[in-house]
């Protein structure tokens, strides 16, 4: 399955928009609260929060998809996987930025991505506390706010790799080899800042950044992201410029062009 | 002039709001805005921006307070000092977090501090894009957001160095020692953060976080986070132990036996 009929876009949109009320309702008791109920789920001993909260907000988005698109499947970082027959698959991340959520600092986001079959069609970024929504794809391309005027997003042109904005996660995350290349990268660039995780995302797609570059993501990192970037008139892919949509080492740039520049020094990557 | 009398009290905490106002009013245009104008202000060739966002807010508050408080000296970021004849002197950074304001990201603030002579009695954090308002000191010690009730602000217990969650602008700044003594508390800390600027302060005098580690401050960068955290039962010295107000190496702690912890580390460093 390739295109989704335009008139089914309205309905997906407003599903879209009814999870991330569902996750917010889930999410926003524990944002901030003073006492965090957390474990650690990483076998190899890295500090990997999961709140209640993520589980909350999952568990509601599923609530929410089970009554409104129950032919469709449904890929959340949580629970297992539920199958679809529709062609389309929901891919949630129900707080991307664990470490964000739990520091207080909003910028931390639920992540929505409706996939249908080759990447995603339709994204959103959701940041409750500051009541953004950055939405892409399916004729949507724009931040919504809580009592503002909807803001189209678009990416900034910056084919100079001297003179662009760097986001990552890094240096906490990636292999020697992976730091090395985004080292390389960094070098090159006018500014790098660290540890934004899917609001770096957002700030391209408006047009205030113009890279993006992180490793070791899932699907449910991407997808929703992607969709809003390319929306925007950014391109994302795998750091060889292959489909980003199933995680690993991805490349955001907001400039096609500067994406090139990029690509030619990731790709070296081993 | 050490204690300001408490019947000045509601005045000066009505005039750091004016300032607050007058200051977001001049900065908010230009936030997120299509194209800002900057200029590179440091000699030396590293990315330092200053915006046309950052004079005209900085001019907005001397306009208030040569109105409202002719007797005090003011101390900003952008224009010569001016001297007062009260004993009080109002220390402002219009905009601290240069890059993150750049980047759209809206973790930057404007900083307003109130020096009695031996360090801040006020201070104010103020991030309008979010909505919200650190204040402490003078009876305050609040979060205040748009449309919310006002939450007070309590620093968390946590005396064990292995527990904190630790914030920095590093690995931006600082010398090679001051590094190295950075980095070992980061490698005992449980978590480290980058890049957060003023709002790490915030975070620490809500109770989110325990440390905030930074290095070559200028007193308008740390007077107004000061008398937050103070007022919110946090420490805030030099790494050797000393007073704060002044800028250059500033810890700051949620816990005060943390603090001793960490003085303990850092005073070691040349």
């Amino acid at each position: 399955m390739g295109a989704v009929p335009e008139t089914q876009h309205p309905e997906l949109i407003s599903v879209a928009h009814a999870l991330a009320d569902a996750a917010a309702a889930a999410v926003m008791p524990y944002f901030r609260a003073d006492r965090l109920t957390t474990e650690n789920k990483a076998a190899d001993g890295r500090f990997d929060p999961v709140t209640e909260a993520d589980r909350a907000a999952e568990a509601a988005m599923r609530t929410v998809l089970a009554e409104r698109r129950p032919d469709d499947a449904v890929m959340g970082e949580e629970e297992a996987p539920r199958r679809g027959t529709s062609g389309l698959t929901w891919v949630l991340d129900p707080i991307d930025g664990t470490r964000a959520f739990m520091s207080g600092l909003p910028v931390w986001g639920t992540l929505i991505g409706l996939d249908a079959g080759q990447g995603p069609v339709l994204g959103m970024i959701s940041q409750p506390y500051v009541g953004e929504r950055f939405i892409g794809g399916l004729g949507q391309c724009a931040l919504q706010r809580d009592g503002a005027a909807a803001r189209p997003l678009r990416t900034r042109a910056c084919a100079d790799l001297a003179q662009a904005t760097l986001f990552t996660t890094f240096p906490e995350i990636g292999s020697v080899a992976e730091r090395q290349g985004f080292a390389e990268v960094s070098r090159r660039a006018r500014l790098t800042r660290y540890g934004t995780d899917c609001y770096a995302y957002a700030l391209l797609a408006l047009g205030q950044i113009d890279l993006v570059i992180e490793a070791g993501l899932h699907s449910y990192d991407i997808q929703g992201p992607q969709a809003v970037v390319e929306a925007a008139g950014g391109r994302v892919t795998s750091w060889d410029g292959g489909p980003a949509h199933h995680g690993g080492r991805i490349l955001a740039s907001g400039d096609p062009a500067l994406h090139e520049v990029v690509l030619e020094i990731l790709s070296r990557v081993e």
